[in-house]
């Protein structure tokens, strides 16, 4: 079967995703009798445009010039073409605005407004709109997924179905996968906090502007869509009590050594309250993980904790994670028998 | 909605299933509008058998004497019950006969042959039939479900949804905590074999026949499963190449560490080879578990290694497992709307 998909966003994540959909094509049409067909592929001057399906071989042999692809229609936006073409699942893989959520909160309400589910891997308009976007989607008889939001490819958000008996009591969890890295190279070389940045910039974990990631907004926002998914809450980022890393001296990190702790920027929802702040935890804890990992534990009344650990970033990593949403979504709407 | 239960089996597993059925019984009514009456529970020597119910509180107030309460019917069996009481799903909660899978092994095939969905705990029936289970519970459009066989209620087999769009190219796992447990007191403690076995003995963690934690065959049984169910292989534990702990020896544990690697019990699915066998690994790998815990590393092929760590074993984790796979059959089965 034909499922319609048009991708917001031709970054990272969105060439990642159109590469493993060339890739698993035949996967998927064996596996699941499914054809995935991009009939539209968004950037913010233009979209790629072909209502029978885009040749994604060619938008990836042609990289950076698709642009100058006889179907690139300058200007037109995604708001413009959802009469036009028929769209089964839209894919929004815009970089995230801490403030606004923009322009993937329009999108994403475009979609639900006009009957088509959506697939987030940009996770501002869930922090900031969780609620008004949960309600839209259930109004519309919409599916809306975001498994890439919060630990990439780490299926923290997915892993709900298979402990739905559980009571889910709190979350603890590591999100932000440069500041983990940070405090690993702190702790295992005895450097300090800017020396630990700048290694952490050069190798391409770290903006260069590394605010979000360092003082905490990043990991604040995931922990908002792990505490409402999960334990059924109904936070905004804005509830979230957040102090970032970059006061942590090597001599803390020493003295937490000496006793057999280790200093790691945890994400705890537990209580009603929400938290992303620097925490001492033994050097023994599945916590520890090391390097640009992210990791969450879940207190659950009657299995103990739970633990899930896997890469936090990476275009791969989040594009595999997309599939996973569009898999659910296709089994849920029969497109998958 | 009232779903029917059978329980065979009131053991550890069994007993925490009954309590924890009491214990949510409004919080299932309140979260999914369904109640699960439990109208036969089955021990080796008889039956409890209520067609209309049995009240759970008392049979957990009574303890060991439940045989004494008016509704205990002497030599009743599951075979002879099924064709009296409606139910719609069976529990298989006995002991593993790793050699027969007797008697879980005909109770599930029972089951089964009547149209009655099936949930174990018990893995011998598993990793001695699993194709002839998985093929019986197709032609009898019947759900088969075991969550709770492998690592307990760590959901080693629920997260396949969750990833149901990854291609898990490998399984490394620790699945056998007594084992786990004795490799871990004779690193930190450098202590030998036999000492950490008795140790582990005293403290209930070891049968005191523990040839089946300790040789590996616990493992290779759960390993089966696991690479069946995530890779869809069709292994038998006879496939299973396994060698124990009991030669490894504190010396070997000692260089190891010199080099920065501890010995685990490793349980690896990978190239079409089931192999369970004391493996080097480095200290730093989120694998490196303590105590009796469990840990399940899939390798895919877009997302990498994804980790799920958890307690293996005990009576409410077990039945915590059980519980979801009742959930996801209600789902499935239209109970729960």
């Amino acid at each position: 079967m034909n499922v319609n998909i048009c991708l917001i966003g031709k970054g990272i994540v969105g060439t990642s995703l159109i590469q493993i959909l060339l890739n698993k094509k035949e996967f998927f049409e064996r596996k699941f009798n499914i054809n995935f067909v991009v009939n539209s592929i968004i950037e913010i001057d233009g979209a790629l445009i072909n209502s029978q399906g885009i040749d994604l071989k060619e938008v990836i042999d042609i990289k950076e010039n698709f642009r100058r692809l006889p179907y690139w229609e300058k200007d037109a936006k995604f708001e413009d073409i959802t009469s036009k073409l028929n769209i089964a699942i839209c894919i929004e893989t815009t970089p995230t605005n801490p403030k606004t959520g923009e322009p993937g909160l329009s999108h994403i309400i475009h979609a639900l407004d006009n009957k088509i589910d959506a697939v987030s891997s940009n996770k501002g308009p869930l922090y900031l709109e969780y609620e008004k976007l949960r309600k839209l989607a259930k109004l519309n008889n919409c599916y809306l997924k975001y498994e890439a939001t919060v630990a990439s490819c780490v299926p923290t958000l997915g892993i709900k179905e298979a402990l739905i008996a559980n009571e889910i009591i709190s979350i603890k969890a590591i999100l932000n996968g440069t500041s983990n890295f940070i405090l690993s190279r702190m702790t295992t070389e005895g450097i300090n906090f800017d020396l630990a940045l700048k290694e952490a910039q050069e190798l391409g974990y770290a903006e260069s502007d590394p605010t979000l990631d360092v003082e905490g907004y990043d990991a604040a926002g995931k922990l908002v869509i792990l505490a409402n998914e999960l334990l059924g809450w109904s936070k905004k980022i804005t509830d979230v009590q957040v102090e970032g890393i970059s006061k942590v001296s090597s001599h803390t990190i020493e003295l937490a050594n000496t006793d057999g702790y280790v200093i790691k920027h945890l994400a705890i929802a537990e209580n009603n309250k929400l938290i992303v702040t620097p925490r001492l935890i033994e050097k023994h804890s599945p916590l520890n993980i090391s390097g640009n990992l992210n990791a969450m534990e879940l207190q659950t009344k009657y299995a103990g904790p739970i633990l899930l650990i896997g890469r936090g970033a990476g275009g791969f990593e989040a594009a595999s994670a997309i599939l996973n949403d569009l898999i659910y979504i296709s089994k849920r709407r029969g497109y998958i028998t």
